[in-house]
């Protein structure tokens, strides 16, 4: 090629994808349906359409349209933040001195940070079509709720945010964003609801937990007038949103002219790594590529590879639809890693399925090595990342080490999902030395499992 | 014009300038020299070259060239963070009913979040191709360090920060920044320098001040065999690196089809309004434009509304050659403002001369109402803004306004530099009602106006 190669591509507006990818129009993506814990019966779209926008229940159940328009409402919201850029790793590449090539898809170049603004700004969209005054949600380490709140404010909704009380206290800044797009936060356990109050009233301590907070929202969503809840990832309609990831890179490597041969992605409830994925795995899922698909998660929450594929319920206080994924038991606590993003006891049953299905690698990073990653990250690609993204960048490094070691000239391409601005204190633990990692023992995980729902629907499975 | 028009524009690789624009090459930006205290003569090129990187102080020098080639090796840095977006900013515009066309220039998408990085990136490459093995600094709020600590970290220079001791305990966050790309952080006042030690004996509970950063800085520099210090505004040659913003600038506005009629930017040192202005400046001063360029500082330390014109030192503890400028004195003390890049006594010569001459109309703009513009400006655009940023933001909505009150379409341009990532704690008093605004009597000024010097070279003028 004699045009000279660039260091990273931007999509002009007229390229930016106008609809995004449905995996699950592929029969291989699939999964097992949700179930009502009360009937052990499919969820009805009537159970669903109770918590969540109409829209999002219908892309949810949706298994026939391989595209899916993203409306002109939500396309203007993209452009305020998008197109991300797809870029060329040449200084890691140069400092790893690999044959590989490395790209990485940039997502953390907007006020929330990360690609969560992707689904945040179709769910509160929806919202508003549907004619709603409020949306409800829950955050932890505050990525999702940072961006709910960006997404409410330009589509003109209340926003109630149940913030895990702890993580209100030790990121008082996350909130003070929340606040400054409008959104209410509340710290979570509250006397707002009854689930809260309960909690409240049992441990007046408490500094909450992320189980507590979503069984607050979603309470306080079907509480409430012309209020639904949204959520921001694990589900099918989430990695829908996300797509645009996926879509994006996959127009920005052509351009670059090469397919990839190994995509990495970190993953807590699997958005982004769905999301990313999504194009290429249609693709696989017909037979007509061979990629590598790797999944990065902390070893700390080990959910692919060291969960079980079974029913569970998606919080921890047992109130949703119970999932069919790998999860570690809804009652598992990991212990405090960094990358809270990360800190799920269970995954995206979509991911699950092709993890199951031997579509999907999963691989498991220390906390320590990956912010070794994410340092040698920041010094030669310039970007502070995220301690969820660096455990992208920590496999990709090894994925090129590799390549140097046996000759190989792989593309390999990871998600860069956001920025870690807010994570400094997890950085000056890595700088100061005294970075610890905490790998559940074969006990833990025995405790885990046991709080998975001995119910008939995973029965046999247990 | 029948295409449609968009959001925003990313030049591509193969159309990012060449070359800086040197403003000087026009006559009308040229200003009296700097002056040796000592023997109060312009300052000689070895007396700069003791101090600052050749290659520096042959640009700052130069009144001839209007173009001056920028290096491959800063260019290949520069693609790591630039080209930044032209913005239209099609919803403010519609937030404030204006006929105005507002544009922005975003120079915030880097993790030192700031344009600060167009200079560090040149500076720190000079020091090393003349083969030096270290350079120092101070930082104040933070940007300009963890830009060079950026640079330095891509060039392999070792790196002393001069950190305000009071910042650094009140900004841990981005002390580890700095810390993550390699750079030595020492809180001033220290005893690693004379002036540190000096000041720490008799002040031992100082929280130190730029100004005594600025003399150990500049004193570690000179004392260390190998190295120079290095300074983020203010100067002739960052104003020629900054002027990258203003011809990205002008290339996307020529995409966009339209020509400027207000071009807005905050002033501190006056480094990222100078390279906004440069190219749009030169033309005006050879008669070829009308463009009313504005200047917005804080109300809290107003050097062009509220400053001389006369010779002054650059830093409080007088140890910098005399620059012809506006300032409040050297020694005057701004209130706590929260835009931290704008609290200096001084301002860049260039802008001084061409302000002074009147082809720079200056406004001051108080916190309060700066805040109001950046948080409607969030809520509109997405952006958190800089609190710096923000005064610029500010003047561009009291223009658009004026135009709907009017009924003109003008075409307003502004720099927005920098995220507010870091500034939460100033949102946080702005959400919560407790922001005030301390504006410096007439008796504060003639304090800071008694701290100019009264030698030779200003006599007369004072």
């Amino acid at each position: 090629m004699a045009k000279k190669i660039p260091y990273k591509i931007y999509l002009t507006e007229d390229e930016m994808p106008k609809a995004w990818y449905n995996l699950k129009a592929h029969k291989g993506a699939r999964h097992a349906p949700f179930v009502n814990p009360a009937t052990q019966k499919p969820c009805s779209r009537d159970d669903l359409t109770h918590v969540f926008c109409d829209e999002c229940v219908d892309q949810e159940l949706n298994e026939r349209d391989e595209y899916i328009a993203i409306p002109g409402g939500i396309r203007s919201f993209y452009r305020m933040f998008r197109p991300s850029p797809l870029v060329r790793a040449y200084c890691l590449e140069s400092a790893l001195k690999t044959p590989a090539e490395i790209y990485y898809k940039f997502e953390g170049n907007n006020t929330s940070g990360s690609h969560k603004l992707n689904s945040a700004a179709a769910q509160a969209y929806y919202a508003r079509c549907q004619g709603l005054r409020s949306i409800t949600t829950e955050t932890g380490a505050g990525q999702w709720g940072t961006a709910l709140a960006m997404a409410a404010a330009y589509y003109g909704l209340h926003l109630d945010v149940y913030m895990v009380k702890v993580s209100s206290e030790q990121k008082p800044y996350r909130k003070e964003v929340m606040r400054t797009y409008g959104a209410n936060v509340i710290p979570s356990p509250s006397n707002t609801t009854e689930a809260g109050r309960k909690l409240l009233a049992e441990f007046p301590d408490t500094g909450g937990s992320l189980g507590c907070a979503i069984s607050e929202a979603v309470e306080k969503a079907v509480t409430t007038d012309s209020c639904r809840y949204v959520l921001g990832s694990v589900l099918d309609h989430v990695l829908l949103h996300q797509s645009v990831i996926g879509l994006e890179s996959k127009i920005a490597l052509d351009k670059y002219g090469v397919k990839p041969d190994v995509i990495i992605g970190c993953v807590g409830g699997g958005s982004n790594f769905g999301g990313l994925i999504a194009p290429f795995m249609g693709e696989r899922l017909e037979g007509l590529n061979d990629i590598d698909f790797v999944g990065v998660e902390p070893a700390s929450c080990p959910s692919l590879t060291r969960g079980k594929y079974v029913y569970d319920f998606c919080d921890s206080a047992k109130t949703t639809p119970l999932a069919k994924m790998y999860t570690l038991g809804c009652g598992f606590m990991p212990s405090p890693n960094h990358a809270g993003g990360l800190r799920y006891h269970g995954m995206s049953p979509i991911i699950s399925k092709l993890y199951h299905d031997g579509f999907i690698r999963a691989v498991s990073a220390e906390q320590s090595k990956v912010f070794e990653a994410a340092t040698m990250f920041a010094r030669t690609e310039g970007i502070l990342p995220a301690p969820e993204s660096a455990h992208a960048i920590r496999t990709a490094i090894d994925e090129a080490v590799a390549c140097r070691e046996s000759g190989k000239k792989k593309v390999i391409l990871f998600g860069l999902t956001g920025t870690g601005y807010f994570d400094l204190a997890a950085y000056k633990q890595y700088n100061e030395g005294t970075m610890t990692d905490i790998i559940p023992t074969d006990a833990d995980l025995a405790r885990g499992f046991s709080t998975i729902p001995d119910c008939p629907v995973n029965a046999g499975l247990l």
